[in-house]
């Protein structure tokens, strides 16, 4: 496994508010065999409310069978989150470990189970074993609070940096904070869902208007990005309002600030999706593809996702190669209605083809330029309608096969 | 480019007989830097039909639109296959490529354009070199026949070994034989459509029977293998049946023979599309996948794809890790009916899940010692219906990295 950061990574850890009713701990539970933290506790004030998203894998982890389930009261006192185990496909047991972390963490909070959410990454096929959680959960409950660096640092698996943003909005004359925190590198191509988010604010929100606020962020932000096409059993994104800065609870659009807060969460999940894809396993270039002129939005999003899971178009950007005919081959390929005479294609600046062959004079050095930098971008334009999408991913390296052919190990 | 060759090839060429109405030319075109044979010319002799099946990519190669044109005549008097240059993406300039090595080939033959069939291969967007086409052409016009090893190596582009199969089959009291040449090696996944592949019989078959069995074949041989995932432009598997054997024209399947020279055509075409995965760029492991109790075979197709796709699956077994978790992210992702509760996997003999987790007393170690070999089987069975499918891959390895990162250079 690597230890070197990602060169996309951000220079440094943003600095990051506290969230008024969020108090992070951290403690090892030793899920494998390494010295660091690995289990993260967030409590939350009485009061705060939920909202999520989770994976639409068919065979998903008990984790987030149990939140789709306690998401439906919509309130939170607490965040266990496991590094290192992700429990999934583990049956009776799997779901065993889950209810006896939630019971414990209730009896100590003096809360319902279902008022603790639950989230675990890390290998597939294993129980959680429950002495170890039990222990490391008992260590979080008497450990000092600590800050956002360390809970982003010990929710992390393969991820090479600790990741996290922040943003505000002006909600009811107060200003909110809005800060997240997450974790992912690789099997990351959310379907309707995620890897391991999560979004705090002090805002007071209505549970049902924070589901929609983060349900539509979600659509065009964490599914938006992919690295190796493979969609986790465990995604799971969650958010919490503690309503600590005392606004008039947000319940609809017609609010004040209903539309800021939209933003600003749209805004934060944009940053920690982005964050996800530098940190992409072997990841060498951030990569954003613009699809332009499809049929509908749905077609865009699809044609977008067929060029940045196409392995050639990966490898070819990963060696600095201007071999734009992949990309054709990825529209190609998408099942989706595309004209080979209509299209165009956009690599940084520099239009390479248009009407279906490359442009008239077409000159390959300010691509190769281009491909030199470290954000690549990629417009593809169809000539069919008004659909849109724009997509993040980053190229495929030798990186990803060391990372992946070894990970047990 | 690597030149090693591929660690799954077979021990050699196999020995072929010569097919009666056929015969090989080849020629170099140089449409690449190379000192090599890259211009292929078959002529057929007169009464030869001809079927195919091509890409369903929505950017095809005017080759591809070519042929999917003359297929309606179903006469065939020559097969001109050009490696190094897919002519794909290049507008006019590329149509009147195709046109020209048609009307030349006619003029020599002295049949009609349409009985002319045209494949390349080689990178998208760069219009075929009409000079270079025609002079190669010309050389092939007045070359000696040659063997079946230089036609399949004379198509060969990133390929690392020569591919062709036989086989045979009694029609009406006679042996007809049945010979193949095959290329691909990346942006392998054929969508109900396949790489370059060509067949060649002596049998006698009317033009809509040799469609259908080609197109049946195909739906078990070339749709169920993927390198990458990624769909070519130029796509194409074309039969040509001389009728030099002289039984009566196969017309039906209620003529004598019609179901063995079924049989026979979808042995080929498995032998051909099995030797495309073992020449799969970087691969080191052929990997069978068997899905069972499916809802359909449909949807146990698409589960086998999704499976055969995953980077995630693909590099585990690259590194021969028996990370049966990642073969459960890859059903629970398909998007196709599954129960987590009710799947079974199992690699090479050995069943690892059932009904959900790990078997009781799971030992790795036979599991272990079967990723150590060059062939791996893995079955997973859904336990909802009778769908079944079976697909073909390779693994993703630091050689499939190389080749594509520096492909065009």
């Amino acid at each position: 496994m690597t230890t070197t950061i990602s060169p996309l990574a951000p220079a440094g850890f943003p600095a990051l508010p506290a969230i008024p009713g969020v108090t992070l701990r951290i403690a090892r539970a030793r899920y494998k065999t390494w010295d660091r933290c690995d289990l993260t506790f967030v409590t939350l004030d009485p009061g705060t409310v939920v909202a999520g998203v989770l994976t639409q894998s068919r065979c998903p982890s008990p984790e987030v069978e149990w939140c789709r389930k306690a998401l439906i009261l919509g309130q939170a006192r607490a965040l266990v989150v496991n590094a290192g185990n992700s429990n999934a496909f583990t049956g009776d047991r799997g779901r065993a470990a889950v209810e006896n972390l939630a019971a414990r963490t209730a009896q100590h909070l003096g809360c319902q189970p279902s008022d603790v959410f639950l989230a675990s990454t890390g290998v597939i096929g294993v129980p959680l074993p429950i002495d170890k959680s039990e222990a490391g959960l008992a260590a979080a409950f008497t450990a000092e609070p600590c800050g956002w660096e360390d809970a982003a640092a010990t929710i992390m698996t393969t991820d090479t940096f600790a990741k996290a943003a922040v943003t505000t909005a002006i909600v009811d004359g107060r200003t909110v904070s809005l800060v997240g925190i997450i974790k992912g590198s690789g099997m990351i191509m959310p379907d309707m869902a995620t890897m391991l988010g999560f979004v705090f604010t002090d805002a007071a929100v209505e549970p049902a208007f924070l589901q929609s606020a983060l349900s539509d962020a979600n659509v065009k932000t964490f599914s938006c990005i992919t690295v190796d096409s493979d969609t986790s059993t465990s995604d799971t994104v969650l958010a919490f309002a503690t309503g600590a800065a005392g606004n008039a609870p947000l319940a609809s659009d017609e609010d004040t600030g209903a539309d800021a807060f939209r933003a600003a969460l749209a805004d934060l999940c944009r940053q920690l999706a982005h964050l996800v894809v530098r940190d992409g396993e072997g990841a060498s270039k951030f990569i954003t593809i613009d699809v332009t002129g499809a049929e509908s939005d749905r077609s865009a999003h699809r044609i977008a996702l067929s060029i940045a899971n196409s392995p050639l178009v990966k490898t070819a950007i990963a060696g600095e190669d201007a071999n734009w005919g992949r990309v054709v081959m990825a529209v190609g390929k998408a099942g989706e209605p595309a004209e080979r005479d209509k299209l165009a294609i956009r690599f940084g600046e520099t239009q390479v083809a248009r009407d279906g062959l490359a442009v008239t004079g077409y000159d390959e050095a300010p691509v190769a330029a281009h491909l030199k930098g470290n954000d690549i971008d990629i417009g593809v334009d169809l000539g069919l309608g008004e659909g849109r999408a724009t997509v993040w991913t980053c190229d495929l390296t030798h990186g990803y096969i060391s990372i992946n052919g070894d990970y047990r190990s």
